[in-house]
Formats: C-alpha cells, sequence, structure tokens
C-alpha cells in the first residue's frame, strides 16, 4: 500500500483526455475518506493528457480513494498515512495571537523577502536557496507572478500562461513547465522547512497580470488552489500592496479571499498586504493581519481590534538605494524586529544592498549582504526560547476618546495622564509612536523589556515579590547576555549600560 | 558728560526715602530724550533708600534725561550715546522668520539649557561659566525661580522676595542680593554673548512661586521689567511648560505677555514654552514660537501658521537618565539639530548625563560631558556661513483636507499622491514625521538636503541648469567636509557613503 507522511504530499497521476474547452476547471475530483473524515480534493490538469491530484493527509490511519470524473478512467485506492518526521511538522495554524504548527509544535515567523527570486536565472535560484539554507528565516515572501520595477526590469523565463492568437495572456491555458518549476522550489523550501508566503497579485507588473479581470483572476487563482494547496508550506497572500493595485476594488479583494478559502480543503493561513492603509482584517476569511508599516507601536491596536496575529511582513529594509523603503540601517531594521516582537507581532526582513548588477535580495535573491540577519538569527533564538510572548499594554493605550478612559478614576484624577487624554488624536499618536516602551511577559516565568533608542543607565522594574528572578542584560547590536543581577525579587534597580538596543529579562528562577 | 554705548546700560543711582507700601510699584521715572526720540524708564527700589534707573539707549547721539518723582529729589543730566564695540551687537530681534541683532549683525539661536544654574553654590555657578565660555551657545535658557524635581533637591542659598510675618512670600519685597546676583550671571553672559533666556514661571516648584495668585505675579514681572530689561540679552519667556503649571489658566500667560509687552521699553524677545501642546503663538506680543517637541517635521507647519520664527527649545536631551527625555543619545540630538535647522527651525541643546552628585547639565550647570556639543559647534558653523536657510516645502505638504490639494491637478491626477491625501489625518501625520526629508535653499547660491537616518549611497539632485556648483558631503558625527563633484549643473547624481548622518551641499562657484 502507499504510505505518506501526516502533512506530505499524496499524487494521484492519472490519463485521459485532454480537457475540452478551459484547462483549469477540470473535471477530475476524488474524494478520500478515512472513517468519518471526508475530504474531497479537485485535480488539475498537467499537460499532455495528464491529470493529477494531490492530497495532502491531516490524519494518520488508512484513507480510501475514490476519483469521479468524466475526463479519465474512475480509479479508486487506499493510502496509509503514518506520523510526521523529521521538520515536517504540517501546515503552520494561528492558534489566538499567535502562530503554531499543525502538530502542535512552535512556530513563530521570522520571516524575509524575496519577491521575484523564481523568475531569475536556475544559478541565481540555486543561489538563493543556499543562501537561505544558512540563514535564519523560517518564512519566504514571494511572488507566482514576475515583477517589474526599479532594480527589476529583466523578464522571467517562463510566464505562468501561455497567450493566445491575439497576444494576450490566456489563464485557461497555463504553462506547465512554470508550475513545474515553481512546485520545484515549493518543495525545496519545504524541505528547509521554510514557509512560502506566496503572494497572488501585485501592482509591479509591465505583463497585464495585474489588470487581467475578476473573472480570469478566479480562474488563476482556482488552478492555484488545485496545483499548490496540498504543499503544506503555502501560505496565501492575495496582495503585495494591494491598494496599489488600482485597477481592483476592495470588493475583487473580499471575492478572492473568499473563493480561497471556499476552495482550499487545507484552509491555509491567508491575508492581504498593504501599501498604505491596512487591510480590513475582520473578514472572516482572512486568518491573520499582514501589514506593511513603520509604525511599531500600532501591533497592539491591531491586535486588539482584530482579533488576530499580526505579522509586520514590510517595515523598511536593510540597504542603502535612493528609495526612502530601501535604505534603513541595519540597527534600525533589528531595533524595528524587537519592538515589533515586544508588542506580540511578528516581523519581516528584507535587504535592498545596491549592486551593479541589480541583484538586490528583496526581489532576487542571491546573497545576503547586511548585518542584521544574524542579530535577527540571535532575537529569533531568544524568542524561542520564551515561549508565548505576551505583551503588556501600553501605558499610552487610553483612547482619548473612548468612555473607559473617560471614566477611569486613575486617569482624572491623575493631572498628567489626563492631560494626555486630552491631546488631540494626531498629537496623541506622535506622543505614543515616539515614547513606546516594549514590555512583556510569559506568565510570571519572565517580564522582558526592550528600551529601544532609549540610553538609559538605569531601569527600574517591578517583579512579583514572590518569586526569584535572575536578571540578564542583552545588546542586541553586539548579540550579548550578562547576567548582572542572579537573584532578586520585587521592586530592582537595574544597572544598564547606557546606549541604543538594550533588553532586560527577569526569569523566574 | 557720561559716555556709553550704543544698547549698554546707562544707570542713575538715586536716594530718597523708603517706598511706602510695595517696594515693586515705585513711583520714580525718567523720560530720556535724543532729538524727538523719548523714551520713559520705571526706576526700581534696590534698598537701603536706594532706587536705580537703567536705561539702554539704542539710539547715539546726546540723550538728556529728566527723573520725576516723589520719592527722590528730582535729578536731571545728559549722556552721550556712542557706536557699540566687540561683541555688542544689541538685543537680538526677529526679522522675518529669524532672527538678527539690533545691529544688524547675524544672529542664529544655538542655544542650551541649564534651568537653575544661578541657585547652585558659587563655585558650580563660576564653573557652568567657565563651560558656557568654552562652547558654541549663544542662548542659555535659565529660570529666575529655583527649581524643585528630580535630580534638583537642594534649596538655593538666596530666593527673589523675602517672607511675610506669616512665612509666605511678599511680592512686594524683593531680596535685592538675590536681584544683584542674578544680574552679575547676566552681565557675565552678556560678556560672552550669550542671550539669557529668562524663564518667568515653572512647574516644578516647592516653595510656592508658581501658586502667588495673577495680582502677585504680575508685581513680580513689574519688578522684573524695572530691573532687568536694560539688559541687552535678556529674553522674556512666560513659562517653562506652561501647560504643566496647572494652577494658571490661559488668560493667566495671555495677562502676563501682555503686560510684559506693555511695560517693556524695549519689547525683548516674548514668548512661551509648553510641555504637551504649542502656545497659541498668534498671540500679538509673542514675538517667536518656543517650542517643546521631538517632531522635527512640524517646524514647517509652525512657520507656516504663525508666521514667526521657531524655536525648538526642548527637543529631548543627550543623556542617559532614566526619564524619556533625558536619554537620547548624542547622534539623536546632532541629528536633531540638523533636521530642525533645514526646516528653517532653530534648535536647543540640554545634556543629562547621571551623576553621584546630581549635577546635571540640563538644571545645574557645571562641566559639559557628551558627544553633541561639538558636533553642534559643527553645523552652528556651516549655519553662519550658509546666510538664511529657506527650508524647501516637504512633499508631504499638501493636506489631505485643504481645498488647494482637493483642487490641484498634479495630485489628483498623480495616483500616489492622491492615495496620500486619502489617509486619516492621524497616519498622514505619522508618515510624514517618518519620511521627512530636509532640503534648504538660499536663493540659488546654495542647496542643502540633510538625508537624516536614510542610509543611502546616492542622492540626485536637481541643480539650476543656468549655473554651476561643487557639492560636498558632510558627515554630521565624524564632522569632516569633502568635496566630491568639484563642478556640475542640473541633474547631478551624487555618490554617498550610505550610512546616518550624512548632509549634502551644492555652492554656486
Amino acid at each position: 500500500m502507499n504510505k505518506v507522511e501526516l502533512f506530505g504530499i499524496f499524487e494521484l497521476q492519472l490519463y485521459g483526455k485532454k480537457p475540452n474547452g478551459s484547462y483549469i476547471n477540470v473535471d477530475c475530483v476524488a474524494e478520500f475518506t478515512n472513517g468519518c473524515r471526508k475530504v474531497r480534493i479537485k485535480g488539475f490538469y498537467n499537460g499532455n493528457d495528464e491529470y493529477k491530484i494531490r492530497f495532502m493527509p491531516q490524519e494518520t490511519g488508512i484513507w480510501k480513494y475514490e476519483v469521479q470524473s468524466s475526463v479519465v478512467e474512475p480509479v479508486c485506492g487506499q493510502l496509509e498515512c503514518v506520523e510526521n518526521t523529521g521538520n515536517n511538522h504540517g501546515p503552520v495554524k494561528v492558534k489566538g495571537l499567535h502562530f503554531e504548527y499543525s502538530d502542535g509544535s512552535q512556530y513563530i515567523p521570522f520571516g524575509t523577502t524575496a519577491y521575484a527570486w523564481t523568475h531569475q536565472p536556475p544559478k541565481l535560484v540555486e543561489l538563493t536557496k543556499k543562501t537561505l539554507s544558512k540563514s535564519p528565516f523560517n518564512k519566504l515572501r514571494m511572488c507566482i507572478f514576475p515583477k517589474s520595477m526599479v532594480y527589476n526590469h529583466n523578464d522571467p523565463e517562463l510566464y505562468p500562461f501561455a497567450k493566445d492568437a491575439e497576444g494576450a495572456w490566456d489563464v485557461h491555458r497555463p504553462d506547465f513547465a512554470f508550475w513545474a518549476y515553481l512546485e520545484n522550489q515549493l518543495t525545496a523550501l519545504m524541505e528547509m522547512g521554510i514557509e512560502a508566503d506566496l503572494i497572488l497579485f501585485h501592482p509591479y507588473d509591465k505583463w497585464g497580470f495585474s489588470k487581467m479581470g475578476r473573472e480570469n483572476d478566479l480562474v488563476y487563482l482556482d488552478y492555484c488552489v488545485r496545483r499548490l494547496s496540498s504543499f503544506r508550506n503555502v501560505w496565501w497572500s492575495l496582495a503585495n500592496e494591494y491598494d496599489m493595485v488600482f485597477n481592483k476594488t476592495l470588493e475583487d479583494w473580499d471575492a478572492f479571499g473568499t473563493f480561497i478559502s471556499q476552495e482550499d480543503p487545507y484552509h491555509h493561513l491567508l491575508s492581504v498586504h498593504n501599501w498604505l492603509p491596512v487591510f480590513d482584517f475582520k473578514k472572516p476569511w482572512a486568518t491573520h493581519c499582514s501589514v506593511q508599516s513603520v509604525y511599531s507601536h500600532k501591533i497592539e491596536a491591531w491586535r486588539d481590534k482584530f482579533q488576530k496575529p499580526v505579522i509586520n511582513d514590510e517595515c523598511q529594509y536593510e540597504g542603502n538605494i535612493e528609495e526612502g523603503w530601501g535604505n534603513i540601517s541595519a540597527f534600525e531594521l533589528v531595533h524595528r524586529f524587537w519592538a515589533i516582537n515586544l508588542k506580540g507581532g511578528f516581523c519581516t526582513h528584507g535587504e535592498t544592498y545596491y549592486r551593479e548588477d541589480e541583484v538586490l535580495w528583496w526581489a532576487k535573491g542571491g546573497e545576503l549582504h547586511g548585518e542584521s540577519v544574524k542579530r535577527i538569527a540571535f532575537l529569533k533564538e531568544i524568542i524561542y526560547s520564551l515561549g508565548e510572548i505576551q505583551p503588556i499594554p501600553s501605558s499610552f493605550a487610553n483612547n482619548p476618546n473612548d468612555l473607559e478612559t473617560a471614566n477611569n478614576p486613575e486617569i482624572i484624577n491623575n493631572t498628567f495622564a489626563l492631560a494626555f487624554t486630552k491631546l488631540d488624536r494626531v498629537h496623541f499618536e506622535l506622543v505614543r509612536f515616539q515614547e513606546e516602551k516594549y514590555s512583556a511577559r510569559n506568565g510570571d516565568v519572565y517580564f522582558l523589556q526592550y528600551l529601544g533608542r532609549s540610553c538609559q543607565s538605569i531601569l527600574h522594574m517591578e517583579l512579583p515579590e514572590e518569586a526569584e528572578y535572575s536578571i540578564d542584560i542583552i545588546d542586541i547590536w553586539e548579540m550579548t547576555r550578562e547576567n548582572v543581577i542572579p537573584l532578586t525579587s520585587g521592586k530592582t534597580k537595574v544597572p544598564l549600560p547606557g546606549k541604543e538596543g538594550i533588553a532586560v529579562i527577569a526569569t523566574r528562577i
């Protein structure tokens, strides 16, 4: 009997006649049954009269299957799904305001960005994978469509569709080589334990893929789901910068989200990324918030508002290009990673150092040249060791306009606190952005403070009286961790080195 | 005949009987006449039956004077006012959105802060003056009243008033020793070419000087004006953090400003400094804007709104104390100086490095320990050499809600610009704060860009085609200035070192 790992891919390869009409919406479905668990999986056409049905079992045991189709001969059979092994932990799922793997293993996103890496020459694609394999990153933002913008002028070798007689893209005629190549890269990422945050649409387009119209867009999405959803490491990102895809409407994005949510039998993570205003993540199909923002303090408001995990997927890139989004210092990026993680959010890396050959990591992959990566690895190790980050609400969380503030005696009897609540909304938000401190805990097991750009030489901590703590100082840039107070309880004065980029962690002994 | 320099002090010392009642509002006035120019100067009581009338002539020539008084014998006489010499350039005046000395010499404020330096032991006061004499600072923010807050717990030796029988301050009975000592310090500053930005009220008070009531406050101000307004280097600052002096109202501040404006015969610079919201500098008595803010980009809006020069008198301090306002890095402070100056504003320094003896420069003076001062001196030299800074309006200056934006075809036909105008006000302001670039010019003589925290390695400048320019790169931290393009015109690509704190200056040859 066929054996497949839990969360692995079982693939049925079937032969029949060429589809009559569209190559996408083919009549080829299999029903997989394991006890009372029943899953219907749509197949896809792969050219040369070949159909494939790919199934990712999410339960161990014997699965029976039965193919129903008007284009291939009906077949049936069974497979044994065995325990997952190695770094196969299944798809990442939402757990409250955090993530975890389907098998319950810890997953905390530390992503990077290489939008168009699969559209580059094979040698460069191989180099990118080599770089990724040695990196700390466990998620990769990447586009299905090729990309055309500054530093990205080269055409790809393969396109997702063939062209029709008039030279327009025919979404009903996939270029099977394109999809097979993409799948090879997904598999490579899967083997490295890297989630593929697949960007389905984006505005940086000279070929017309962003302007196909909703009907064609849905055909394309149908093929994506049929072909790619059995890859456990797939995440769906409807867009990079949805609001810059000027010819699509909010209704379009909602239609796409709804469609994928209905069609994807595994309910992979699904979100949409903004340029300026964040998306309305209250949409039931949105599993998490994927935002572009440089305002780390906003993580708190978004968690509160949407009650979903928040990934800051673009907080500008370490680099030296002229564009403002691509020239922050390595320190600033590491600083944002710390700030965002301590607010209970997750952060994604990108790198844009100019090169004569225009191979910038953020778009084409290649090699990493910056100084932030090893510091992100250092942070990742710390965050993984701490477990779930519970951000401590900001002292500026009092909204001047809400009733809770207006009736809170602690505020209205405190002249200073009251003055802040009387600021106009714009000023209030500037204060909050600028003055935010980053504090988190995990129950009373640890208390963590990241002091950002403050150069203070003292920190007064208020630890529980009833437990004993040991206090370490972390230098986020030098990547050092030093114990400064081996044993303390309650109010504790912690001496600090008086420089930017210091975190303090009190761990219960 | 008595000779006195233009903008010097001519002092009449008169003896009579002790005032009957208040020592402040004494009936002792002199009229000074020079041709058709006539000035009435009120005298003040100095104890021991001594009255003084101090006059700062603002025109050369022969001034005749005549004392009218019911407390001293009437006297008259004359003095010759001769040209000013040395570093005596007269009081600083407003000139458009800038400042200059009364004799037309260049004055660009580069201030520092030592709120309570005159309230410290004499040895420390002398040390402060020695430090100031070697510093680049040409303005000093200082309080008349002593100060009580964190790191400032010591009582001064002298207080401005005596106490009455009940132990309350009697504003009608000045402590003459206090005022004489203060005047000595004003004179010392004057000789060093340092403007004394005298803070008249402030909230950090354990003695009751902030709670005397409007009537007493005006008596105190009357004495200030009578005694101190003949010092050419006096500026009046109604308050440090007016909005934290919780028992005073906006009407009080307006009454104080109106009073000083009417009483001060020389119309010294007069402003008021905020904690949270900036003051309404449209008040006719306010000569300039004195603000506390960490939002450098706001300079532009305040210049536009108030049409008066803007000094950011508190943008947080270089230091290492726990309080957020006192622990920014030296680099950050230097960065803010550059940003604010290029926006056409002016910036004031402060330093708060913790010491066991609690002598922190920002309050008590002493010595400077930080790294920003020499870099501020470097900036000062550059700014003085450039002459008047004309800031180039921000590319984010389009207000989403104003009609000019709504009807501007350059915006409404540019999808990207339009998207920014549609942001909500809070988001728009965050973008502006974060993304601001700092550009200035002086006609077409020079073009200056400060790139802030951007690490870009290229800058495209658009210089006039019809003139020739030479381009220097300035490293604000390393204090280097290097010519990178000796000769260019029109569009020019400038290579940069790719680090934070870089300015570029194109000077017409």
